[in-house]
C-alpha cells in the first residue's frame, strides 16, 4: 500500500515537472513573440492554454486521490500540499502568458519604437525563478528556492525602473504612449510570474523543511 | 472523534471568514485613502499588513492538524483543501492593498487631477466579489459563487476602460502622465483583487459539488 502511495507521489511530482515545463514554455514563447514581432507566436501561446488546464485538472485530481487514499505522514502530507498550491500558480502562470500574448499583439500592431527598456533581460531572469523553483521540488534543495524568493526583490526593482522610464517617456515623447503602456503592462505581467515563482519557492520550503518560510513560522503536523 | 474534528472545521471556516473580513476591511481602507486624500489611512493598511499575515499561518496550520488528525470524508477534504487555497488568495488580496496604498501615497503628493474614471465604484463591486465568495463558502451556496465569477469578467471591461481612458489622457494631456499613470495601476490591482475573489468562489464550488467548475470537470474523490 505504501509502495502503491509513493509511486503515486512521484508520478505527481512528474506531472508538476513537466507542467512546469508548459507554463516556461509559454512565457518563453510570448517573449519570443515580442522580440520578434511574431503574432503568429502569440496565437500559439493563446491555443496552448488549454493544454495547461487540462494538466492542473490532472494534477489536482490526482492529488486529491492520493489524500483519499490513505493518511499520509507529515512529510508526504506537506508535499501534497506544497503540489496542489503550486499547481495553482502554474496554471495562473499560463494565464498571465496569455496576458502577455495579447497584450504583445496589440503592440506590434504599432509602429516600432525604441524604448530603452529590457524586457527580454527581465523575462530571462524570471523564467530561471521559475526552473529554479521546480528544480528545488525535485532536488529537495531549500536553498536554491531561497535564492529564487531572494531574486524577487530584483524583479520588483527592474519593474519600477521600467515604470519611471515609461513615465519620463510618455511625458516627453507622448506620440509614444500608446508603445510605451503596453511595455509596461508587459513589464507587470513578468513581475506577477515572477510572484507566482515565489509563490512556488516558498512552497517548496514549506514541504522541504516543515517551515512556513513566508514568516519564519514553524508549523507543527 | 468525528464529533471534535467537525468542531475543528467549523473553527477553520470561522476563521477563514475573519480573515475574509480583514482582507476587505484592507482594500476598503486603501480604496478610502484614495477617495480622500488620505496618507494616514494608507499607513494603517501597510501595518495591518502582518496582521493577515498572522492570520493566514493559523489558519493553515489548523487546517493541516486536521487533515493529519484522522482521514476526512471526501466532502469534508475537498472544504479544508478550499480552506488552504482561498487562505492564500485572502492573504495576496491583503497584499495587492499594500501596493494599492503605496501607489495611493505616491498618488497624493501629486497635484489633483480630474480623470473621468470611477475606481470608487469599481471597488465597490470588487469587495462585493469577495464578500460573496465567502459568503457562498459559509452557506454553500454555489449559485452566488457562480455569480460571482461572471462578474470578473466585468471589471475586466472595466479595467479596459480605465486603460482606453488613461492612454487618451496621457495623449492629449501629457502634464498629467504622472496622476493618469498610478491611477492606472490602482485600477489594475483591483483587477487582481477581483481575480483572487474569482478564485475563491471557483474553490467554493469545487467544495460544494465536488465539480472543477474551471473547467466543468468532474473530479472524483
Amino acid at each position: 500500500m505504501r509502495t502503491r502511495f509513493h509511486e503515486g507521489l512521484n508520478q505527481l511530482k512528474d506531472k508538476l515537472l513537466s507542467m512546469g515545463g508548459m507554463a516556461e514554455a509559454a512565457v518563453e514563447q510570448a517573449i519570443c513573440a515580442y522580440r520578434e514581432r511574431a503574432p503568429g507566436l502569440c496565437q500559439k501561446v493563446i491555443a496552448n492554454e488549454a493544454l495547461i488546464d487540462i494538466a492542473e485538472r490532472e494534477i489536482d485530481s490526482r492529488a486529491l486521490d492520493l489524500l483519499a487514499m490513505q493518511q499520509p505522514m507529515a512529510r508526504d502530507l506537506r508535499l501534497i500540499l506544497a503540489i496542489i498550491k503550486s499547481n495553482a500558480d502554474l496554471e495562473r502562470i499560463g494565464d498571465q502568458a496569455v496576458n502577455m500574448a495579447r497584450r504583445v499583439v496589440g503592440l506590434i500592431e504599432l509602429p516600432p519604437a525604441e524604448l530603452p527598456t529590457d524586457i527580454p533581460q527581465m523575462a530571462v531572469i524570471v523564467c530561471e525563478m521559475l526552473r529554479h523553483s521546480l528544480e528545488a521540488f525535485v532536488t529537495g534543495d531549500a536553498a536554491l528556492a531561497q535564492r529564487v524568493i531572494e531574486r524577487d526583490e530584483h524583479v520588483d526593482r527592474l519593474n519600477q525602473e521600467v515604470f519611471e522610464l515609461v513615465e519620463r517617456t510618455m511625458e516627453t515623447s507622448p506620440e509614444l504612449t500608446r508603445q510605451a503602456l503596453r511595455t509596461l503592462i508587459i513589464a507587470r505581467t513578468l513581475g506577477r510570474i515572477a510572484d507566482h515563482a515565489t509563490n512556488i519557492a516558498e512552497d517548496a520550503i514549506f514541504w522541504i523543511r516543515g517551515t512556513d518560510v513566508r514568516r519564519n513560522f514553524e508549523i507543527a503536523v
